[in-house]
């Protein structure tokens, strides 16, 4: 199955056989004080630099978010679009809770953006699927409903399953969804990486959509985080996540290795080739 | 299935569910040349360091190998081994390609031992099984045989089959071999890895054995080394591989967020402990 993503003038693959492809998650407000700052004042300077720095560590896709305390998204979010994609070609992916915003950001999105996010609640499903239909974008689809987040493998699949029926009746096909077996913090309950790994595996296997995970979460308030997201990235990808949103900065180079461990880079040479690359930034 | 090795007053449990075994790799002189040159002068002052170094950063096993251009290794692999048992509580594992310094470890080593290693070639079988047996000891079998390396999976795990086979006919049953599907380098071929990852699978499915392998190979001539073998690690540990040959201080606190992240490490308390260790050895 291919989801496939568009820039103003690129297109980008997620499928199985293919190398993973990073959705760069930097240009969110979340836990970035200055960036919070900035957006608050309407000013949006770091993020063509985050663009930037994303591409050459890696990123394919990138995530935008500019939600924050006091910031009007509706405002914001295409603003942050139209910088993004005139400073980088590539597909972007609209970040926000406020379908208004993500409405504002499909009308000035060149290309073939991806929806972050749907999920299986009732008023969501509502508010986000007509906006996937009617702009023929692709959509997140976060496996929790009005019931709260399963905590068993069979229960995601089941709620990803209600979605995707969902999806359908709006004409949406389930390769422009990419389902997301939701991460939460092993520091808090150590059975929780697994329940994703095995979610994750499930998916897979039962749906044959592409999968994406905000991969860092897992690591939350545990020491050595980096050393826990490469881990968690590799059995991640052997589950069948192969569009992870993530920090290109710390885990690019990681990613690059999954895939010339798994056969799916020839003589190394994206691995190589991210290796200078970031050598030489340094 | 469960193998079982013991150090003078310790055991270790290798088997499916329990955390991943550590066989510390370091007490090797290949590729240091600074402890060759001591075996050759017959000086084995760096064995003891290396010893508790290793178990500090989470070995629970020592792999032994004297083996250097020079060196009688008959006569001092049983030394090597009695200065680890001297110093740490933990079983050993003996590395030579010499039958007859396996025999003479075998003499002196308190617990049960694992050889490193036996293979498919007719010659091997046939020197080291008789060993195996009469020690009442767990050996490392090597998928390869009288035909080389075999470059399917399909055909390693048949040379497995041949051993485990060979095995039986000495009373050796399969508890007692850990498989090893051989890690090649990347770098040569850029689908070894993925041949090992499937290998892995296919034996664990197929014979229920432990498995190992020399992780770290797979990077040689490779750039950034860590982050390939900690992803290596991690995408073999999925694959089955519970009682990995590795460098317990470059890969140690990877191995313990693997386990974490799949379940095995309840409140994450094996891998912050290590954390903490470590951090304080710096």
């Amino acid at each position: 199955m291919q989801t496939v993503l568009k820039g103003p003038s690129s297109e980008v693959i997620i499928a199985p056989d293919q190398p993973i492809v990073i959705i760069g998650e930097r240009i969110n407000p979340t836990g970035r004080k200055a960036f919070s700052a900035e957006l608050r004042e309407g000013d949006l300077s770091r993020v063509a630099r985050d663009a930037v720095a994303q591409i050459n560590a890696g990123a394919a896709v990138l995530d935008v978010n500019v939600g924050a305390a006091g910031v009007d998204e509706v405002a914001l979010l295409p603003q942050a679009v139209q910088i993004v994609q005139d400073t980088v070609d590539v597909p972007v992916c609209l970040d926000s809770a406020n379908p208004d915003a993500i409405a504002a950001g499909l009308k000035v999105v060149k290309g073939r953006a991806l929806i972050n996010s749907v999920n299986g609640e009732t008023d969501k499903l509502k508010a986000v699927l007509p906006l996937v239909a009617e702009y023929g974008a692709a959509v997140i689809a976060l496996c929790m409903d009005d019931t709260g987040i399963p905590s068993t493998p069979g229960q995601r699949l089941e709620v990803a399953q209600n979605i995707l029926d969902a999806a359908r009746s709006y004409g949406i096909p389930p390769e422009d969804i990419l389902l997301d077996p939701l991460v939460m913090a092993v520091g808090a309950d150590h059975k929780a990486a697994q329940v994703t790994v095995e979610t994750a595996r499930m998916l897979r296997a039962s749906t044959g959509c592409n999968l994406t995970a905000g991969a860092s979460n897992v690591s939350h308030g545990m020491p050595e985080r980096d050393t826990l997201n490469t881990v968690f990235l590799a059995l991640l990808a052997q589950a069948g996540i192969n569009a992870p949103i993530c920090n290109p900065l710390k885990n690019g180079l990681s990613i690059r290795a999954i895939d010339l461990l798994s056969g799916r880079d020839e003589w190394g040479a994206r691995y190589i080739k991210l290796y200078r690359a970031t050598k030489t930034d340094e």
